[in-house]
């Protein structure tokens, strides 16, 4: 049973290998009736494109998102037919000669040598299914989410980095807007940190090197009660689902590491009523309580490691074990950060989304 | 739809609430044949016992599980059927009444407001299915993956307490055996830090008062190739499954955080042939590539909130969002770590038996 | 992957054979919140015990149902909380002595050559978990989604017996009320036909002999717009859930086979208007269209092939296939159609609380 | 949760609208390595394409299958690399101005009023996701599970039109090779019955009207143990999949409807041994016994009804339920059996493929 399936009660299921015809999924379980914003739905997209500024790999993809069924048009509107929405991303800056001596070696810290253990076969070229650009087709699957829960729940979700290398925001996560965070094509919404950030990325990538670093993401305005124990805690699928972006090494929520730091007397979230509405008076438990949210912003820590290409010698394994010493060809990015910013919002969106589903049955 | 089932092809449901009849659980998915050694099953339960020591809750549970489906005896040894297998485990020392006076009000840091508003209802004694006394049933059902994976790869699987509030173990995490990590009632096998942790965690809960920490869960002989990419990486759902745990707040995977203070060309595992067989000559990517076990270690860090039930005085509010002084009373763990070791590796477990199963078609 | 799982949205699990500790199952998915009646969830249980009349096998059992979880007791009601709801049925009345003989031999169309080959390992005794006693617990599961769909959209299910060999009620399927179906132990309500069937299962019976026939079920009252194309259509998942109990062997929706001899003229079910609802004049299509219920009565026709056990002398072979003569001993229902009707009813009702659940999130 | 997913191991899901840019579907869970014919598959689909003989529609579609990942080409041969594979099929003869009249209607027997019902909103063009159209993508997926169960156990599937309206091969169902089924357009491999379903056919559309009939589908050399009981049986399982056929109205398993007039005595299969092989002296099981393959022939009968679309003029209510005369326009079969021939040996084979991945895991 293969693993190209996201969610339960939404679900996306994707195709496509970096070097192939092109990429794509279908989305199934969204509502009838939704209006969406298919140039919203383009721009998520053209935040994680490729090329588009100089700190990201210079592979060039238009990635523009062609949609195959599920959406009519009524009234200039563009509406959900409570059908499944195939859709399309081409592959059209493919330059797979320049993988081609790669076919009989395995990349240090890539997927090739566990892929073909597992399979017996690998589609080598810019790493097949286990490139990241897979992730173009879990933008669009969260755009669509985003809509769902905006329309419903005035639920919004922001992502930023910041931490690059030893380069970090020092005040403590909060909600940014769209603009603040793309002000800088770091994508930190500090703009003195952003400017230190940018200029290391800078000086790895001169040196053929590469960085990792953290993203918080804050979700608000997020409807009590998401979020199914015991398994399928709210905390545990936004663990699973980031987790499972490229790169990912941790992953906190709330209070996360810190927290741990403290003694129980001083991390209880406190309750007390505001305006009528019962409220905590801290958020260490990052607006979720045994595994169901509880109103207040979720936030959540992702932390990823350096990319595994680098443009330096390695020495390496081939396909027989020999040893061999591989130099550094074709395109990456020295910081998948940046990038890396609307898949953290795209797999948040896609959990809420499925959560919000699956609320709607909690209880009569 | 709600979440109480675990696993893709290997499954686990439970049921029970803290001061039902009864706690328990289905596990349907093993192969027939498999031969069970049901008092390693009882033991891993009863390492997770409450009672078990004095730094654990004085609640006293004798946990003995009957199984009531799904095995059968042949020549002395107990054999899965290839059927359900149905299990129960009774709750005995209940006092319901101790937790009369929750029933209207919201203790911090608990479930009690999110199920309230989630369900509309909640069995409020004991915490009900919030209660982290459901993960007995996860035990039982880890237990039996631990019998699978062992007799067909060899894998095994351990936990420790590397960290309590601020003492941690100073080294790298390894692999422990049972015998060292149970040693000390804390479960740290560095006898040094495990008194330490030990007088720690005394002091805690003479103030009335609660503390986290870290575990450290380590697989060896892991089999090359679990994991299904792209939504079911290995690490992913170990990601989501540890967060699943009550309490958990941070999951790190190989080098983790500190792992993303490197640059590629320090972080990256470059590959070697040793005896014949083509290993990494440093783990930090913990066992897993490209969402797939590659044969080495994996390595996970699970932090853990300190617990949410302390013996002082806090301020919250009841159903109608009336200020109240809510005073410590009953029965809790001052830290959760010692009994939850046996749970992390029961998660583990089912997420390794899981992908071995499922890792049974990826080729012809 | 085991398929000891029912449902999407709503959940079942169930475990036990024949003649082990007990039975039962877990329950999932109900909204919190429903008042359910338990008199009447162990009266469906009751209608399909064994030993309850002169024509059934006379195993005894009291088939009382005890709930170890998932419940709570409100002003006098009892209440779903939203969480699973176990259950367990004791296996009290087991001869498993009676089986001693047939442990190394395969009894002519029972399951006991699949399940050794599939499983290299069976129960033997009393048809192990290939025996209808499991059906047990789906009436249980049935039981609690007919307080659902009763409590949120009035649907009735009944069904009852139209044939029994060749003696069939002459005219066309229609809803009979409980009292009508269970007015004769047969459980056809047309009393002169019920007096004709009994009579041959008596004769049936002290010939050793076996024999079937087929039940009709009939839900009304149904909301429109139940079942999930293209897949999941409530046809396909009704015929597939109906097909699931033991010794059936034809599934007929609305017209069935005898509406394919008409022209599609004579077969359409034509609208108008009555009362301001839309309605078809005819009911061909048994209540679905498109694999999506239309708001008339859903109709079906399931047939049950007689019972494989017989009190006569058969062929068959031994594990090492050696012929054998096997005699016929040990406790069987002559004709399975009487006990098969709450069992038709758990099954149909667990597929409209199913789609009833799903449907919530059709449109916004 | 909607329902365009098929299968537990083994998926396809598929999407697209009659009139729509293009239909398609992901395959995902096929093992890598499987060497793969992509004629027959496009073989498989151009038999179920419209326009390809004077008794089905006159609509013309290439149908030519284009696929988007997934598959690698290695010394000449098409090999699944283990990933899920991308399909599409144009839409390219669509006249939807057809359809503008139909907007707000709801023609008898068609899926618009539940559509309209269950989504609040309906793309009315041909039918859009209710139009048989989507079946292709079915045909796709099923064409892949024949290469992998050929290959794996020799299995063969094969389907004919046994019967249309009252005319019926007067022989007991048996494997037919598909030369022999498509010796006539109407897929019946006797030739004197085809000649005259082919007259009643051509009758029946002269008059405006249609007809439905009983396809049988044989699958041989399918190997011991497939289905999972109790829910997931084989004949369960197979059931579901082939009423989820536009137009199936009955199903019958093995002896079907005419075994429930036989006695135990009559019907049993008993067993002896042929060349040290068990096997069954006959087969009124159908090749299923439990719920699970016994290795003889798997024979199923699938009755289909009169196609909904008719030309003569029909009493009807629009949108608001008001009368109205319907005409017949548009382009339609006037008997859907000889192209759902195709469709039915797909959903066998993705049924038989599902569980054969699943059986790898049955026993140690």
């Amino acid at each position: 049973m293969a693993g190209n399936s996201f969610g339960k009660h939404f679900k996306l299921m994707t195709f496509g290998e970096s070097h192939g015809d092109s990429i794509g999924g279908i989305i199934d379980g969204l509502p009838a009736g939704l209006v969406v914003d298919l140039e919203r739905i383009q721009e998520d997209l053209s935040r994680r494109r490729p090329g588009s500024s100089s700190i990201t790999t210079p592979r060039k993809e238009s990635d523009n998102v062609k949609f195959l069924s599920g959406l009519i048009e009524k009234n200039g509107e563009t509406i959900t037919l409570g059908t499944p929405i195939g859709f399309q991303i081409a592959n059209s800056d493919k330059k797979s000669s320049d993988y081609t001596h790669l076919e009989d070696t395995y990349r240090p810290s890539h997927a090739d040598y566990t892929y073909s253990s597992k399979y017996g076969i690998r589609d080598h070229r810019g790493g097949g299914r286990a490139s990241a650009r897979e992730t173009a087709s879990r933008v669009v699957g969260g755009a669509f989410c985003k809509e769902l829960i905006k329309s419903t729940s005035s639920t919004e979700i922001s992502a930023y980095v910041e931490r690059v290398h030893d380069i970090s925001i020092p005040s403590a996560p909060k909600f940014y807007s769209r603009s603040e965070v793309d002000a800088s094509i770091v994508r930190c919404p500090i703009p003195e940190v952003s400017n230190r950030m940018e200029q290391r990325i800078n000086n790895i990538k001169e040196e053929g090197d590469s960085v990792g670093g953290a993203i918080v993401v804050v979700a608000r305005n997020v409807e009590v009660g998401l979020g199914e124990p015991v398994f399928d805690k709210l905390n545990s699928d936004l663990a699973g689902a980031l987790m499972s972006i490229p790169a990912a090494k941790a992953i906190e929520i709330g209070s996360g590491l810190s927290g741990t730091l403290q003694k129980g007397s001083e991390h209880n979230d406190n309750f007390h009523t505001v305006g009528g509405e019962i409220k905590t008076e801290t958020n260490r438990s990052g607006g979720i309580q045994g595994g169901i949210s509880n109103g207040e912003d979720i936030v959540i820590r992702v932390a990823f490691k350096p990319t595994s290409t680098i443009m330096k010698s390695q020495t390496s394994v081939d396909l027989d074990g020999n040893s061999i010493i591989l130099d550094g060809v074709g395109r990456h990015d020295p910081c998948v950060l940046p990038r890396a910013v609307p898949i953290v919002e795209a797999m948040v969106a896609m959990v809420l989304a499925d959560h919000h589903l699956r609320n709607k049955t909690a209880k009569l």
